[in-house]
């Protein structure tokens, strides 16, 4: 990870951000979890700084998209004790491995926060493609 | 408690994540919550160090294993609004007795996270067995 | 202020460092104190996220820059009181005024961490020359 | 930095403290700032979770020893507005350099509380000297 691609990545986000139409705001963070890069666009919410650093964080953390994540903190799920701790359980959170397709390390992450979950989930896989061609 | 016996207990979590092949953070707390010892494993998440930590302290604060308390956080269970404050409702923790089986008084506890739940409970439970059979 | 000239401003502070041969993280805040731009660049510290947006923070809360705020925190200065606070009195924050030289309103800041305190400074004003002179 | 690493300086941290008569807590943490290893001796203050990780925190994220920080955070000197925020500005935190005396990248830390600040100064510098003859 370095600012040249956490610049790309972040500028492939708000990109995907106007072809869909949302005002987004993205966070890209090292392994530490660190923030790198981040940007809101104009209109963006400033829950923005708060969730998409957050998003970014909590999938480095936790070493998985936001959005699967989420979806094992209902009642029952093996997550549920997670919600609403420290932790942004909220689609738009992605990891960025080391190889890609093997898992081996996670070194960085990025988050999107301001559109649909839906959106933010495809502004965050806009910016991992950049990272996955990279 | 003291650091020798939380540090034996805390190598047999790690050593019981190397036979599960997993990387986990074991933490172990004192009869006031307060961290006694930490051991992070190369390549385990850094959520480890929140949640390790946070299970222990559970695991004290509430008198009980957290993979217990956990099924008591769903829609009208008892424990349902605990989630998302300060506990972490998450399988890992493990309270340790001044008499175990009598269950006099909690004395401190052990957290383990990193691994898949189940893996994280076995490694507490190595831990706690040290403890029971001290 | 806007992200385009959020990000103008952010590269010109890069530039600035990479003259002074220091390795700075950048923050650009609206007038809400609201994260809108930041970049850490390769070899800056991680205390960079915090106190870049301390500073930017701080100097669109108390609409001055940090370098002269700073100097009136000592004991007996008029602002004694603030030293430690949520506020970031550390040189490298500077306002952005929406009518320079007449000091109307403040519509955003620019913070500074990483060099030397005069690196700080140098690479914040860089940024502020570019909102001067938009 | 790994964890064999890690214990094997914390060990040094509390062997350091037994010779000079001090109870005290150990951190080490990686370059990101999170927790890989800590101790608390018997005896040691509650304090010493809170303060040792601290330390470690802040001798990574300033790159330089709390000890020397410190100095500069008196009124007028060129870190007063650090004092009191989120960095622990008491000696007893160490940075580890990746090739010690060329200062290339901070790559670890290590934090000591629990004694007098010349005690906590020399248990982390007994740990350094690890680090730095590995």
């Amino acid at each position: 990870m370095n600012l040249e691609l956490a610049l790309r990545m972040t500028e492939a986000a708000v990109r995907q951000a106007m072809r869909e139409g949302a005002a987004v705001s993205v966070a890209v963070v090292d392994e530490g979890g660190n923030l790198m890069s981040f940007q809101r666009m104009e209109g963006a919410d400033i829950a923005g700084p708060v969730l998409a650093q957050g998003k970014a964080w909590t999938s480095v953390a936790l070493r998985g998209s936001t959005a699967e994540l989420a979806g094992r903190t209902a009642p029952g799920g093996e997550l549920h004790g997670l919600a609403g701790g420290r932790f942004t359980l909220l689609g738009g959170g992605v990891p960025l491995w080391s190889d890609y397709g093997e898992g081996e390390r996670v070194v960085g992450g990025v988050g999107v926060s301001g559109g649909t979950l839906a959106q933010d989930v495809a502004c965050a896989e806009a910016a991992a493609l950049v990272w996955r061609t990279r």
